[in-house]
């Protein structure tokens, strides 16, 4: 048997096929998603491709299709294309794929959606052609997409029939994996939007995606309504477990956040619920079992199981979500019971998982979540950082909003910058490690963290400072902006309290970074990077940082922040399949490091929390 | 590498494999379907196989779990065994699957349901060992039933925490395909039931089988309560689709229907609702379209086609089912819009998909479906053979219940039977096709089926019989049973009219049988078999059958009932995945005639009304 070559342009794959083989064969045998929407027939002239190298003389539906400049440049229906030579063949851009990049992650990722949309022209039955509905919607969907076991949910069974016939047999159908889910007359194929939702113990954000194109459309965010039945994680998961119907409670709070953000999501771009085929969620593990109804009282309870560390595939309906009747939820999965899929979302975002480099990426939230390494071995752990980067804990902390003090300078004299430029009423998370650093800088704390009596500044270059160290209520504190200048009138202290709680914090992420690097047996100098995760890390001042060793010093011109990661890992796992699967690979991939076990805590713990002695 | 053989006994599987293989690996890899319910850990020892030839050492495995007698006998763990040289081993019996006998039709068939339990012991997490629930049940899983890619379902998740803790992660997994549905606390692998249905159009009938030993535990019965909304199909259509809600009406009473069957039978055998796991469906394409709340307008509406012609699995509370929360339901595939999945439980009954000879079966009801052919081609037609049969349109016909004639002879005298002995009230299908022949044979009517005047008979063997035709409003009778023999005090009789309707009915058969050999191109002698199915078949007299013509006389012979064959095709596809898959091909296999379009129909129509000339 004579054989010729076929080579696909531009992704380069060959083939070899005996003279006379129908190319459709050929482009099926060669696992190409290709479509051929009117099942081979000539009829439709969708499946255009372009001969670039070896003579293919028109077909009759070629000249039907194409004009004499088209058929000159090579175009020809694949469909009736039957191999006679060698030939180079260009494939439409839909075929190749096309990537995107996303986000400050800078993620390229290759649009391959979970859901697929296939408009069919179905043949009408007659009395010599009476094959059921479905079974004649599944051959014409096995004629265009490769024969495949398809089968069909039930409601879409149940709006088969009207459907089918609402636009003469012409339909389209909505798949996930090989089942039919969801029907639609007509050629609805252009309209296909998913969620991707980041589920924060105190925010939640959903990114509205085109699902074709890839394109954000809009961001969405609320507060997580469970936040009055607990401020954090144990308050939530002690409320879901001793309060009579609490987690039923917490559920539906968050569904309801939910379903009222897609809401908001849609109508901004004129859509409908109706065009959300497909959400994607990252959340810590306990946000992860409230979404799903899950119990979240193991994840507080030695040994901190959660209830599962794998992907979760459910129908939106089934969780109450409201979308399309055919719309799907991909849950990403957790590491640990202080590790969840919102650190998933991260490695996925920033590919830790494939980077040759060793990389340590750092999640900074109410917990902080840290991973370290390489596409040979990622380990991660998490820290009861405790809120204190979130304003919380800290006599004057606020979150990062209007009158927020988020930077802090000492140059000649002692100033500060507010977000939204108004009189400040309290401090962030960047705010406070900036004036944490000043105040170690000029010596107004030791690297112990006392803060100086004022008299003992005398002569240094803290002197400017020293009437800002004042006694308050017996409490050393340092005055951040006096009475006169803050927006409601009373003065913001930085209090000697404020100044351990901060040390608490910092020292619990250091101690993280630290076990890491001993676990993984290297050293600082082996980190090629330090990504920062998490919006915090974007406003974050990398010198103040690591001056008051929340980052090690050394690895100062490594920092890199990423904004909202986790978020960008539910997106990437949106647009992509493959993605998603890639996650749940990646869950298994990681090693858990509980840190309370391990051997050294508490001297690493101990030593950490000083601050790094000045040069 | 040195290779040796493997020989599993009973089953007869060879298989090479190099020296020092582990035996689980092989077994594996052989596919057998072998549990290994501690993992392969040597200590439930309940992976037990018996060497018949080669040497095996004893393990320290194998001294815990036999006795010297045992260990004689060649009794071995499986999951300790490395395989060192030539074995001959013999599975136990639940390996090699056990084979029932089911029904009338002798239908022979391996027991392997859909869903599995499987009962784990489940290591209970700690601090060195963190997994999740769900993924340290799916790994306890595969390393039990072999590595595949186990899913779970959203409510198995939630209720996992709790059931694994119930009994000290000793756990039994419901599993439906790769998918755990149901999760039970301990060892629960004894108890799974299911019920196999046939939904007629007249009456429901489900079948209690013990899913473990195949075994028959009762059977339930009720009236078909959408009787009340249309006495047959098309008036069910009819309801169906012009009144308002009326789809909803008619599934919701059959569903409920199909929920009391369930609750009578699992009570008379002490079982509860929670112990039905499985279920199965057979019953003509309306009554299909009707339990599955599908549009069954178009079965009725040129060109006929139901809305599905494959297999349809449904979780059972999607339907509104009660049974476990795992239960499943399984929907056997319709063939055409009047040759439904009741004629599929025909086919896979008797086999005639595997049949070398070519077989006639009939299932005569409201409608009378035929199938005619053997392994390589079979034909399928329906015909609207009206409700004679079963009582209906005959001016004394009744359904087969007490006081019915079922039998009438004429020997010396002109007698009859009927139903419990009582005195008769009507007369049931057998008996009408009894009482015709005896008129046919005794000239009381002639072949065109018209009753004699009285005067004729004068002379003949009819004379006897002479007195008892008489002139009723007009039109003549002839008198089956007089006011004083009667249990309601009115004389029976067959009329002129009756005649008539019994003619159309048994012409609509015959006709279906000589399209059905006149498309397949063979005679009445190339038949090798003619299957009655349904319970009608048991009770027809076979002579008498002929003798109208119902069934081609050179036939008789060749004929056999087998009983509701339509409800044992329910029962073989609730026992065995793969007889339900078989039932899939069957429906894809089977060629549907459809008879009004058929060139000669009216034709054959018109001579198949004519009774047989006597000899």
């Amino acid at each position: 048997m004579e054989k010729c070559k076929i080579t696909f342009y531009p992704i380069n794959k060959d083939m070899e096929v005996p003279v006379g083989t129908a190319l459709k064969k050929a482009m099926n045998d060669a696992g190409l998603d290709f479509d051929f929407p009117c099942g081979g027939r000539g009829r439709c002239g969708k499946c255009r491709v372009r001969i670039r190298e070896g003579v293919v003389p028109p077909s009759d539906s070629d000249r039907v299709h194409f004009d004499e400049e088209e058929l000159k440049e090579g175009y020809r229906l694949a469909c009736t294309l039957t191999v006679q030579g060698d030939l180079v063949l260009e494939l439409p851009q839909e075929v190749t794929g096309h990537k995107i990049l996303i986000d400050a992650a800078e993620r390229s990722m290759e649009i391959k959606p979970h859901l697929q949309k296939v408009h069919l022209e179905v043949k009408e039955p007659s009395i010599e052609d009476q094959k059921a509905d479905w079974d004649r919607l599944r051959d014409e969907l096995a004629a265009v997409k490769g024969d495949k076991d398809y089968r069909i949910t039930l409601p879409a069974l149940q709006a088969l029939p009207k459907v089918l016939r609402e636009k003469k047999f012409s339909i389209t159908a909505v798949i996930a994996d090989n089942k039919v889910t969801g029907l639609e007359a007509g050629d609805t194929t252009d309209r296909m939007l998913g969620i991707a939702f980041d589920i924060g113990t105190t925010t939640v954000v959903g990114y509205l995606m085109d699902l074709l194109t890839g394109k954000e459309l809009g961001a969405v965010s609320t507060m997580n309504p469970q936040t009055k039945y607990g401020a954090d994680v144990i308050s939530r998961i002690t409320y879901s477990s001793q309060e009579a119907g609490g987690l039923e409670i917490l559920h539906k709070a968050i569904i309801e956040a939910v379903n009222s953000l897609i809401g908001e999501a849609v109508e901004k771009v004129g859509a409908r619920r109706e065009d959300v085929y497909a959400l994607t969620f990252v959340g810590n593990s306990c946000m992860h079992h409230l979404l799903l109804g899950l119990e979240p009282r193991y994840i507080a309870l030695a040994p901190y199981v959660p209830v599962t560390g794998s992907t979760q595939e459910i129908n939106a309906d089934e969780l109450g979500i409201k979308v399309n009747p055919a719309g799907k939820v991909y849950v990403l999965p957790n590491i640990a019971g202080f590790v969840g899929a919102d650190t998933i979302g991260v490695i996925l975002a920033t590919e830790l998982d494939e980077s040759s480099e060793i990389r340590l990426a750092i999640d900074i939230g109410t917990n902080g979540e840290m991973v370290l390494g390489n596409k040979d071995r990622l380990l991660a752990c998490s820290t009861a950082a405790g809120p204190a980067f979130e304003g919380a804990q800290i006599s004057c902390g606020m979150r990062g909003t209007a009158g927020a003090i988020d930077t802090v300078r000492m140059d000649d004299e002692f100033t500060y910058t507010t977000i939204n430029d108004e009189r400040p009423v309290g401090i962030c998370g960047s705010g406070l490690i900036d004036v944490i650093s000043v105040m170690l800088d000029t010596g107004v704390i030791d690297s112990r963290g006392r803060i100086a009596n004022p008299n003992e500044l005398a002569g240094t270059s803290a002197e400017k400072l020293a009437d800002r160290i004042v006694d308050l209520d017996g409490m050393r504190a340092f005055l951040l902006a006096p009475a006169a200048e803050t927006g409601h009138g009373k003065p913001l202290f930085i209090t000697q309290q404020d100044v351990r709680e901060l040390q608490l914090a910092k020292g619990a992420i250091a101690t993280g970074v630290q076990i890491l690097l001993d676990v993984y047996g290297i050293g600082y100098d082996d980190v090629f990077e330090v990504i920062l995760a998490g919006a915090f890390g974007n406003y974050l001042d990398k010198h103040s940082a690591c001056a008051i060793g929340l980052i090690p010093s050394s690895l100062e011109d490594r920092v890199r922040p990423v904004g909202n990661a986790a978020g960008t890992g539910a997106k990437v796992a949106l647009l992509s399949a493959a993605e998603y699967r890639r996650s749940a690979r990646i869950a298994s991939f990681v090693e858990y490091e509980e840190l309370a076990a391990y051997p050294k805590f508490t001297e690493i713990f101990a030593n950490s929390l000083s601050f790094p002695k000045k040069d």
